[in-house]
């Protein structure tokens, strides 16, 4: 397909999912509880070309790196995996409607402030073939339609999925509200984020190369799903928490190197160094991982000398930077220049450091004397995420059904004009 | 001053106001609400050089329009009123630190979502010097840093303003969190939303033309405050609400017809339309409202006909588009295709047709039997208004005070690690 084909099809489907948002937006919750229990129907019944779809993908991607075949790989088990989460969905609370704010204004006007979908959302992801029905499944859950534009490594398992989505959809006339960019071209992405009117938002899932290239062509809103570049700080008061600490330490660096909450650089204060510096690193080293340090932790431990790249990095591997921190300020300034604001740790016995640190570090997420790992919406209790945003503006950390509305004021009077 | 000094000298201001938004973010509300106060007595201590200055300006505006003019000067009266705003602003409650909700997670771990600053913002507007110490006070009020960029009209006015503003701020070492840009140079702006990590929002409140430049060219998040083309929509079920539908055409259209919440259009149910059309023209006939009718209202009241270009036209000035709609869903096809998003009413008395139109009109205030003009953020009891967003992300319509505020995920625990 030529650029102008690529930028025509895209206008097409943008425009089809504008038009689908509008029955979408008015469906009760009810019917777009049925609604997500047939896509999950829809799933299981179409496992065999779901997998046949995803032998293909397979088999044109002999070039991907193990870690990539493994995620872009499907199994029975995975597409059992997919339906049920998107019966997970179907069972979450609708957030459509829900009153925010309502009050008796001093004229007499019933003020409510509401939850309303979004209207059209772009998804745009790479590898993973379950993106496809969780991003479905959660667009319909809060009301909105939906144009999704995976990897093209995943093609023909999208396209799949996307068929099994769509099919209830259909005969519920709204078949249109799940779009599919069904093309690998590069183009599409930078047609698609600048349809101002017919497209709300854009959520961009992926590499710096993705996000990069949404960020800089986007008019449309867009909230990024970033890199975790997340610390954990070891303060001094550290009384009866060596043990706490070093768990943290651990969990956070190797209970699952390669996702975004991981832990990628440890702090010690000084005045606690000697005592936990050589105490973390070991426990680490002994669970595989490469500890890169600075000068003060290569003369405790023996490890390899970090370079300045070593604290922007995220390693998504069994790899740690290790330094040591002046003060619990020095600390927040190294995560301030150092941080992409995902995540941050503090371990420590004091409240006011506790509170100084939460007040200085500007984290999505801050972790008082707990793992890093827990930065999750699962684990928050918002249910099934769209992703984390690393953005500050409209959802700021796991990002879920809630944060896919925005609100609607309305006023009820009986006549009243402003005087 | 060239493109590279004007691109080094935001940079300049924009990094001094980032690290400035520090020491702010970590300051006791109190404490600001102190400087509010002084920043209005600052004000009223430099009425004299702010109406000089202002004096410059309007020499140098000789080809300004009469209400261009208007909204640029200052008497002693608006300079008080400048400060008795701040004065308003600093009695607001403090939105830093509230908890938006809070738990205890299965695990133990207590789980807070708390309101914090977005960091810097950067608002550029246009012609009116009070925006300036409004901008200012809001942004101290939330906690957050402020680049200024106002009108090149206002030059004068509005660094006299920054002046008076920030000595208190300089006396508490914070004097760097308002940032003024002191340039005509509409480069600056194009410089400045392209600073990534360094500015966190950009808030433009002008002219199609600002907003267009601002959002082509920014990378960094944007909430708009863009125009408002508002519509009214007279139902079918109006008996016994005539008068009010009437008082409401006059007052939304006529009580100041230059704002962004005044009515651009009316349109009639086809079923009362030889009742109401009449009626309502007439009315606004008699407050020197021009009226440019479709067919059906020419014939009805003579008016004169609109043109395609009519219903797509905000006038801020005393004219009105009438047309008459076949049904409720023809009205709201009309207002989807035409609108802007912002503010909608509908007269009726049937609880049916209501709800129907605020469901399928997805505009930001949604009207029932009661004037547009109430979309205010003074009338919903918000305080101080930075504007009208226009985007559905992040703020939508009135934004005040706590619209300049993101979260914080804080969750503190005993050393839980995830399994």
């Amino acid at each position: 397909m030529n650029d102008d084909a690529t930028a025509r099809m895209c206008d097409r489907i943008a425009r089809t999912a504008n038009q689908a948002a509008l029955p979408l937006r008015t469906m009760p919750g009810g019917e777009r509880t049925a609604l997500l229990d047939a896509i999950a129907d829809a799933l299981e019944g179409a496992e065999q070309s779901i997998l046949d779809a995803n032998g293909r993908d397979l088999d044109a991607g002999q070039d991907l790196t193990a870690a990539m075949r493994d995620r872009l790989m499907l199994t029975s088990e995975r597409v059992q995996r997919m339906a049920d989460a998107v019966r997970a969905i179907a069972r979450q609370p609708d957030p459509v409607g829900r009153t925010l704010e309502g009050r008796v204004l001093a004229n007499g006007i019933r003020l409510e402030k509401r939850r309303v979908p979004i209207g059209v959302l772009l998804v745009i992801y790479e590898s993973r073939p379950n993106v496809t029905s969780d991003a479905a499944a959660l667009c319909i859950r809060s009301g909105n339609a939906v144009v999704l534009k995976g990897g093209s490594e995943a093609m023909h398992s999208n396209r799949a999925i996307v068929e099994a989505v769509r099919r209830p959809l259909e005969d519920a006339g709204v078949g249109d509200a799940v779009g599919f960019v069904d093309t690998p071209d590069r183009t599409a992405v930078t047609s698609l984020v600048r349809m101002n009117g017919i497209v709300d938002l854009v959520i961009p899932r992926g590499g710096p190369g993705l996000i990069r290239a949404v960020t800089e062509s986007a008019t449309i809103p867009v909230v990024k799903h970033d890199a975790g570049l997340c610390h954990l700080y070891i303060d001094r008061h550290i009384e009866g928490l060596e043990e706490v600490a070093t768990a943290i330490a651990v969990n956070a660096k190797t209970q699952r190197p390669g996702v975004c909450n991981a832990i990628e650089t440890i702090l010690v204060h000084r005045d606690v160094a000697e005592r936990m510096v050589p105490r973390v690193v070991d426990a680490l080293k002994q669970r595989g991982v490469d500890v890169r340090g600075d000068a003060q932790v290569c003369a405790l431990t023996g490890s390899v000398t970090a370079t300045d790249a070593d604290w922007d990095t995220e390693y998504l591997d069994l790899i740690v930077s290790v330094a040591v921190a002046d003060s619990l300020e020095a600390a927040c300034e190294h995560i301030r220049i150092h941080g992409s604001q995902h995540t941050e740790c503090i371990v420590t016995s004091s409240i006011g450091a506790a509170d100084r640190f939460t007040a200085l570090v500007d984290s999505a997420n801050v972790m008082v004397n707990c793992s890093t790992r827990f930065a999750d919406g699962g684990e928050y209790g918002l249910g099934a995420e769209i992703g984390i945003s690393t953005d500050k503006l409209h959802a700021r950390g796991p990002m879920g059904a809630e944060d896919l509305t925005t609100f609607q004021w309305v006023l009820r009077g009986s006549g009243q004009v402003r005087e």
